[in-house]
């Protein structure tokens, strides 16, 4: 025995069981349906790319959390850490390709955080992009794709906010604030949500000693010019086009600011006529997405019930991604669907319809002998459209297949023992009414006589008893 | 410039555009809605695993084509090369599960292979497994299953061949083989299709030297042990239960084989029964399948019109598996879909549908003053169910655009310009006609004169309009 291996996964890795996977297929379905709508087409890359066309000129953090992987080369390859390096990559690399180039892609993305708590170094990422789309027509179409994608999947209330790295760098302006500082001081402004007005100010100054006593070193700005930054911040409504306007006066003075004022009011514009109001999208100027290859609008997503989990649907323009192979800049914009994160989320808020089966019926297999007769009705079920799984661990008690059943969810067991064979029936039994009770009930015979719930349908007539039953139920039978 | 990133993929890998991606998508939902009819069950697993678990006692060649993998603390990784391993793996992790497991798996695999036309480093596979289930109900069922979803495919003729690694064992007593050449002797054997009998009969003696002048080992059997497994293999025809009789005769004497051919015979009246009749189920005696971990009946699968892919859709029983891990044997079933494989193989008998956008419509935006109007028109169609691209390159002159809808295939250009907005009418323009001819057309107004198929619509009637148009077109809206 001391051959055996342990069964085990690296930490931050994780298997998804029925449930979770037919959730999560849901929610890819519904989101491909929205995309598709919108004559967005697929495209898929591999998981496995060389290192320096993943990491480019991207921060110490991508070569750190990326995953290794040698071939037998030997060559310097790596997993991807997001869909949209790819994208550039493509871009870069098919010269012939249409433009526009629209894509969307669903597919898994590792990379070696540390893992916690809802934190995986395997998860699913769902992204939509344009490049070749220098307009605010193609910002407008993601941002309402993204709504349509959300209204979709039911999640309830949401607002995605959106800001843009232009009024940004006007913001450095006003503040007088150099522009080689904009990474840094971005960075920190990504924290307000999480960090709060009072660290965030502390951060950009001077620094401070976080809770567990580590030193958290400062921007460096002046206290005037966080004062100007804190005016900016101040500009907080409901209302996009009063954010707007009300920023319009606060940098009326700086070059340029007008400008790029317009381009968020024309996207805005466009939303109202939409019909996507402030309930759905709204200009939040805190908002400054972490990311250094933004160029201009940014967005995130929070849903209202559920903030904790933060940003679920994330994105922005990005002009010069492709650049880092092509030289040239090529406008694009797009979004990020955390598919795990929203999937916690619904979850939590118990917005997700969870299914540990597929399976609408359960042929028990009882008797050795009519094997080939449970065979039979379970494909006359399955021709006729019926989810079934026949039992395959039998012939068993029925007791423990009826059990099996209620375990799985699965809503109906179909029983076929002697008796029924020579009078040439089934029992159809429902297993919604007794579901707890079933649990200790091992004996066909007692439960016969004390179970309502099940009913007699002549052989012959199994397709439509079943439907009635389902019908019955509630359940359309899809 | 030297600072550019070449955008590249190492060798084995590729990038699937919107073409294969659909055909493949179209595929895998095929695929997910007839086991999802069975009553199967996803279950995701991560693609990167412990080497160990992955590899166990498996060959030199799994070690040897495996991506490895390090994360940040340089534990021995890989990514997984099949899904069979992950499912042995998490039968054996978790010991609640429910039992029969009975799941599906539809996932990228890695294997560093030499790459070649048609193969690739990273590929798709399409599993289904039921763990503990040790009748031949469940082999039936895996091969039904496997029927069905050829079937579905309209893959046109197809041949699901199995026989049985113990009626192979049966061979071995029958031609006084040592069990401990097995290995050897079914691995030569699994060359049949493809090196021909008088390669096999060479190899399986005394060794030959190939075509390119390397040597290629026998495996040192006696004439007589041949001529044995000649008579076995010759035992061939069309109906299974006569193939199973003949077979009867020849290991008539030999101890325990009518007891395995009577499991295959079990399994094969089973789909008469079920309808899988001869013309799509065949025994055939010449499979062996090189994995060494089967311990039962094996399958495989050819198209008819496509023999030179080879077999598309593989499988069998391996009931010791998860013995790797838990040291106690558990009967388990399965069978794999190589996607890629079959792909290709649809792809060149014109068998699948192939299109390069999901969009019906595309609203052509050539007017500035007019982007907001375009935007209604997009939505509009796409919230009455109509896929439609709004071309974001724009504004652009119509003929770019024209033939950018032709290049895709987008079978239906809205044109709108102040002419059409003045009189609230939509030029609606059917692709079809003139094909060919539109490369040439850039100018508006000569093309408005010259082509037929253009018809306009009176905006608020817009959605019926395109629909009609798509119903003539013989398109029914999906």
């Amino acid at each position: 025995m001391s051959d055996l291996i342990e069964p085990r996964l690296s930490k931050g890795f994780r298997d998804l069981f029925a449930e979770e996977a037919l959730a999560r297929q849901w929610l890819v379905d519904t989101v491909r349906g929205v995309y598709e709508g919108y004559g967005y087409a697929p495209l898929e890359t591999p998981a496995v790319e060389y290192r320096d066309v993943l990491t480019g000129e991207a921060g110490q953090e991508a070569r750190e959390t990326m995953f290794t992987v040698s071939n037998p080369e030997a060559e310097p390859l790596g997993l991807r850490f997001d869909l949209t390096v790819p994208l550039a990559r493509v871009v870069a690399q098919y010269p012939n390709l249409p433009r526009p180039f629209r894509r969307y892609q669903v597919a898994q993305l590792w990379r070696a955080d540390k893992p916690g708590p809802g934190r995986f170094r395997e998860f699913a990422q769902f992204d939509i992009d344009a490049v070749g789309v220098p307009s605010e027509v193609a910002d407008t179409e993601i941002i309402a794709a993204m709504c349509d994608c959300l209204i979709a999947l039911e999640v309830g209330d949401f607002r995605v906010r959106f800001s843009s790295r232009m009024v940004l760098n006007r913001l450095l302006d006003y503040a007088g604030i150099p522009h080689d500082m904009a990474t840094d001081v971005f960075r920190v402004l990504d924290k307000l949500d999480k960090a709060g007005p009072e660290k965030v100010r502390l951060e950009l100054t001077t620094g401070y000693t976080d809770a567990s006593g580590d030193p958290i070193r400062g921007v460096g700005l002046a206290s005037a010019q966080v004062d100007a930054i804190d005016r900016f911040l101040g500009i907080r409504g409901i209302a996009r086009g009063e954010v707007l306007s009300e920023l319009g006066r606060l940098f009326a003075d700086v070059p340029g600011a007008a400008e790029d004022i317009a381009s968020l009011d024309l996207i805005s514009r466009h939303l109202y006529a939409l019909g996507y109001g402030d309930e759905v999208v709204a200009v939040d100027l805190s908002i400054a997405r972490g990311l250094a290859y933004y160029t201009g609008p940014v967005f995130e997503t929070v849903l209202v019930d559920a903030p904790q989990y933060g940003s679920v649907f994330s994105g922005g323009r990005y002009d010069g991604l492709v650049a880092r192979y092509l030289g040239e800049q090529v406008p694009a914009v797009g979004a990020s669907l955390g598919i795990d994160r929203l999937l916690a989320a619904l979850v939590d808020l118990g917005r997700v319809p969870l299914r540990r089966s597929t399976a609408k019926v359960l042929v028990a297999t009882m008797d050795e002998a009519l094997m080939s007769e449970y065979l039979d009705l379970a494909f006359t079920l399955r021709r006729a459209g019926v989810a079934t799984e026949l039992y395959l661990g039998g012939p068993a008690r029925l007791g423990k297949q009826v059990k099996y059943a209620d375990r799985l969810g699965i809503p109906i067991v179909l029983i076929y023992g002697g008796n029924e064979h020579e009078r040439q029936v089934v029992t159809v039994k429902d297993m919604a009414p007794g579901r707890s009770l079933a649990r200790t009930i091992d004996d066909r015979a007692t439960w016969r006589e004390e179970r309502p719930g099940q009913r007699e349908v002549p052989r012959g007539e199994l397709v439509a008893g079943v439907r009635q039953l389902l019908a019955e139920m509630g359940d359309n039978g899809a």
